[in-house]
């Protein structure tokens, strides 16, 4: 099985990287996608070289390599309106300053291009991450939103992101959005038209987390062969549905995560309904070279059981395809 | 059939109530539920006695009665946050007036004491309406919504509209919000989450409106059942679903109404996915005694054709249950 | 349209059967499917030539014509067991004696005998009816029912019935047996094995009401095609199912009929899930030749008002087969 | 209600033009798409100036028009391999010829370019047809249908076609292939093949029927947004599905048409499982101008009932959309 | 994993304790179920200190505990009517006796207070149980089952089980009535009623066996949340869906277990329908602290592969809940 | 476990039999389903004892059995229409010969012949194989395929298999034909067709394959029990469907094997929708007592990964049925 198979750090912030480290390399993980927060990778000390060596020794001290870094958290900072206690719980003193809302996007805009440097220094080619978004807010339609006022949330998405992009461009690094509700590109005709608000620029592609699309009803399967040039990276969450009694809405209702009155709910990977075998083999046919990370959420498991497990999961699945066709079997070729 | 089906004005608000009247009671309604918006009713204009009788006069020429008013639009603003565009768009300017969030908040909330005042002058024992939420930005639970978050959005709740409630209750007239998405209570678990939050106060009831309810896989009829004592009143709004597809999203992708790529929408009552027969046999057996009103929204269809054939459609499921079982036929009795 | 509608009368015994004669005909029904009881039909007057002359004369007044007469009630006690209150309430004095059991089942048994000989007279070559069952109460198979059990259930049933079938085959006319729960064959495979506890003499055949198939998750239109040389009647009742809210049970909670929490439900012919139209057109390609009759049962509507509504619904759908296929029209043969 | 419905001729071309005509005046239809066999309308004499009048005249006789012509027929045998009886069946004895198979072809090509030629004299902008497979045989892939020959077959229709279509250029008119099984574009993916074969030229586009959709599990509605810029006729013909009891399989067992065991089965619009509705809605949001034309096809049902109820049927879901959005009404500016 | 799995001995009692604790305690298994039949408990003898002890230290010697004990087959008979031959042959001769009805029952009533008491000696909180029912026999509703019959049957399972649980309230045990077909409380509503029929009285709550729910359509999740404070217990069977064929009844067809033709069966834990993981998480979240018991059914597997394996499946599922949410990792307050 | 688990050779007629062998040993099948292709089994050599005897030996080199030899490629070429390409293919020279179909027709059903003998010289009583048809390629039926057309089709094949099954009668082996897309039965009432046109003869029965069933929604289980005295052998391949995206077709797309757009692909056993463990448990109650036979094809999967993991997952669920029911334990003749 040639297919690198990481677990993405996000989760695990609250512990120290060695921690982490030793962890995934015990469980069989080939690498990580380090989050650039907890003490996993500081962008903002992306012109130290020292540093930076120091992460990849880090790594190598337990055969672990990188391929992909994620800064979800400031990125989603870059175009949210508005901004408020969430972002202050979720960013580092020095992005959220004051708290004034275009200065704390602005600041996280300016970190974002520091995640590509230090992309490029790590020698990682695909940053993965949120963009935020000015509009999410609309999503239920009333007050009624305006096409104006919707077309505006696109323009400003492009007109934050496009600078940035410009720097990922400069260092020769991919940007992976994760395609995620409170983002610009929530679904698919919504990452139609963000590829569109950016000129499908190439340095502007898509992290492919399937357990945003099973409770949206989307298929991850086709999502993968539509948008086959922009698939950047592979994050694997799954999401387990629980409507079907009548009560338990599809949107959640508020309830924190784990509350079986939820009607969907993030799950460890493969105790959900996302169709991962299937996935996988279109990965394979669309030509997909890079890892796939585990990104392990589930509030009712202990992640000590799951990222095992779900390791375990990924690899039975994620198989390489076959050299030949089995109807060669059949051609009298062989006689 | 005894039951009175009335038109509610909210969409036809372009218009003058007098043509308004004259429609409605030429398609064969029996009344109208008026939209305190437009020229159609103005609560700030309560304690006019002669505006009021006026209004009563205009219905009575047109052989229409009003059971029900509806103030959607500035109940929406009493809690909402933000406040923006969206919401100088539709509220009048004495109640934006400079704009100010919490000074369109608190003139909001007059303007809904206002209501319950009209209402009962106007012989009228329920008003309907939106409560708005400043919690229902945080519907896709990132950046994460603490519990505490979400409870001080019931609080904030709480602390508005029980000053409100109290005129409702003075004036003997209650208030039925309507469960909707971007308001307080939007699913079933909401709903139960809000009467909490309201210490279940009589004044504070339900209107039950479906269409909100198909595309979040809630069941409507078990709703009626299970809230039958806070069933204040009934609007007909219907749902159409277009997912399935694996493109069109349950979010509806933040396109404009009656675009086909929507995963849902809005549709003339009869089109859609409303369970309208088992709904309405369900208000028999639950003893609701008020009118059925014809909330016509479809963004496809003209107005002038889908409201007379609404009605068509809801007198001939809306029957009255008989007197008697049928096993009554197979008794020895009538022998 | 050349098919015969009837309107089956025992959910209209409390009504004289004048009166009901009086609103079929209004309505626009071919005949009357009658029932032995209330005042529309008595079995043991078989050999009153007045009385049965009566009878048609009563309904050529009307302008109405019978095909079939139906004795559910009287047949439900031939097999029965428990005999209890339910029977008394539904048996005439003369029937239920002394209210022991094996009586009633031997006093019931005579009437059915009867029930032939008064369609004989009337000329009438169909009886429909129940046929009870000793092990119907086993259905949950708690207490373990044995094989044994169940066997000598379906002994009993021959044992009791073939008699009775015997004066059926003497005056030339068949039984068509309701599929129906708490009878000897309520679904597929009781009633495969239900003809063969019997033969498969001819006297014995089938009463095709779909109503208790859609509950049971049959499929009514394959059982036409899997027993259509069995098919000797149609009834027309309907069926909607209420389960899907997690609540509402397939077994109906013993609640009464038209309570909202029930699995499923009786209703007006059309109103329900039953596929009308592709039964229709697979009683035409069987080529069953008898009437379609509307058992009209709805505890939630008036019956004056679903009545009618029903044999309207029918006749649209139960239309004749063409006479050629279409692709004649391709033919070179007609250039 | 300004979209014109027309009636398909081709399963009434068993009967003079002129009956047809009469039948489809007096039901109200506001033309016809004329089929190229029976006495309706002869290619062949596209040069005849009188004959091409007349046809005209009669036409307006019963004030009717035409906007479509159709030659499925000659189409079909373009490509196909083998051809066989059916084909002599169905082909006039000017094309069949002696029966050598590329004879057949060649002469039905030619066929198909006097289409064009007589449909451009009729002022007519659109022929609509089938194009024949020669690969369709290989449907289940056993034995081995290895990628050199399915691109054949896509290569030799091409080849068949473009000289075809090169004549359509020539006189201004546009070939709309029926997507159908038997055809080289059956279904989504092989509509994509066919176009990219054709080199997407604009002579060559799609009749939307979605009576093949609904059997092979696709979407007729979002195939009319994918290929919104190809959609040059739409045909009603309505499918209903007869799966799901376990023995009627999903590819009609080689059974006739009205066999209620085929899995599935044309039918008379309205009464199957095509989104009718939506897909009217669907028309009208990506600008489709042309007519809607009733293709009835019910080998279970008299097409003299048929024909003018699906034209009743169509008139009511195919309306306009309304000038102006409902939220409209919520807009402070009326007040 | 801290959650004890215990086996349920009702389905080994053909073979002696002694032998089937030796099994279970090979498997793996915590503590036993004790049925109260075969030679497991014998709740006459719980006045035998002796006897009781002896009880212990057999479960000792194989290292098991018990939490609970079990008897279904006594309870059965406390309220059913008829009492038949399926009750001679599964309950003793002492409580069958002369087999007269009445005299079964209350010996049957005996025997439960029995079971209440040896319960309390062997340090045992809870009884699993079945209350049987007098008006099961008529769940089809014919013929028709007044109001006042199902009535009056409630009413006879609170006269005779309230005297028994005054019993258990006296020794400080609780009764859990599994919810069951041919019970008092068999789906959701009638669950509802018996709580009520009872009062509510804390002596009498439920075991949660969700096998039952699977073929009523039930959502065995929303249950537990619904009666969270009614969870006494938990037995792990499971059902396997065949339905979907058209003949295949929901009701079994009296045929009998292992039957593939019946509709649904009980089949080994983790084969059939029921959501087993998100019933362990709801579990979880309710707060229930008592073990997991495997009740053993499949009449198509043989029981000791099947036990074991069943062990397997609920431990690798039945995990605890983890200490800290895992948006913690997201939080600024650990960098 | 004693039901013997074979691998058919078919997909491994690339490698030497002994290749073949040696792998299937190692990995625990119980012997071969041989292949009449490749080196695997010549049936050309019927009569040569010591070839007969060495392809025994071979297998008891290596401790397999074999119990049904297999030859889809020559029974295909009996009855098919056209004979092409795709036939030279797959077919030996000695039988393709110069081409000729009807030549082709008469070499392979000789071969056939010599299969049933080669069957009887290694003491094998089934021969599995394909019949091929005249008629598949009317599928789609259009052009208008007539029911005299297929009832040639049947006729044909029976002309062309009666002599060979006669061969069969003679050395007392029976053959047993895959139903399967592209041969005279196919599903369900093709086969009823099929068995009819050979007048039941006992040589001619199924081989039940359902991985062609799932796509075709057909239900697999069921089959067996309706056709249960003619289920001679069973071969295991799964099929995965992926439908339900709106444009992966129903058909395949004639894309080839593994691409994911197909709207079914074959799997892996028990990667797919086969019904498995209840297919395995019909089998139990219907008495088939031959092997069951992994036939391995999935062209997204390494075949050296996949038959190993087949094989454990057939063991796993193909299990015997157990000795007693388990009601059994409830019974007090155990006290």
């Amino acid at each position: 099985m040639s297919r690198p198979i990481t677990l993405f750090t996000g989760q695990w912030a609250d512990l120290p990287l060695e921690e982490v480290a030793k962890l995934a390399s015990e469980w069989g993980y080939d690498g990580l996608e380090l989050a650039c927060w907890g003490d996993h990778l500081d962008p903002s000390r992306w012109d130290d070289d020292e540093y930076v060596q120091g992460r990849l020794d880090l790594l190598a001290k337990y055969n672990l390599k990188v391929w992909v870094i994620s800064n979800h958290l400031k990125g989603q900072a870059v175009c949210d309106d508005p901004i408020d206690q969430r972002h202050k719980d979720i960013l580092p003193p020095a992005i959220w300053g004051d708290g004034d809302p275009e200065g704390v996007r602005q600041r996280a805009a300016e970190e974002m291009k520091n995640t590509a440097r230090i992309a490029a220094k790590l020698g990682v080619k695909t940053v993965v991450g949120f963009t935020g978004s000015s509009i999410w807010k609309y999503i239920a339609m009333f007050p009624p939103a305006s096409q104006e006022m919707i077309d505006a949330g696109y323009q400003d998405f492009a007109d934050r992101w496009n600078p940035i992009l410009d720097v990922f461009d400069e260092v020769g690094v991919r940007f992976a959005h994760e395609v995620h509700p409170s983002e610009i590109a929530f679904d698919y005709w919504s990452t139609v038209r963000t590829l569109e608000a950016i000129g499908h620029r190439e340095a502007f592609g898509l992290n492919w987390d399937p357990s945003h699309f099973v409770w949206q009803d989307l298929d991850p399967v086709g999502f993968l062969y539509e948008f086959k040039d922009r698939i950047y990276h592979v994050d694997c969450k799954d999401t387990k549905m629980r409507v079907g009694n009548g009560k338990n809405g599809r949107l959640g209702s508020l309830l924190q995560w784990a509350d079986g009155r939820r009607g969907w709910d993030f799950i460890s990977t493969g105790h959900g309904d996302v169709p991962w075998e299937d996935s996988f083999r279109m990965l394979n046919q669309i030509g997909y070279e890079g890892p796939i990370s585990v990104e392990w959420e589930d509030a009712g498991m202990d992640r000590l059981i799951g990222a095992p497990e779900a390791l375990e999961f990924v690899r039975r699945l994620a198989f390489d395809p076959p050299a030949a066709a089995f109807d060669a079997a059949f051609s009298t070729k062989t006689e």
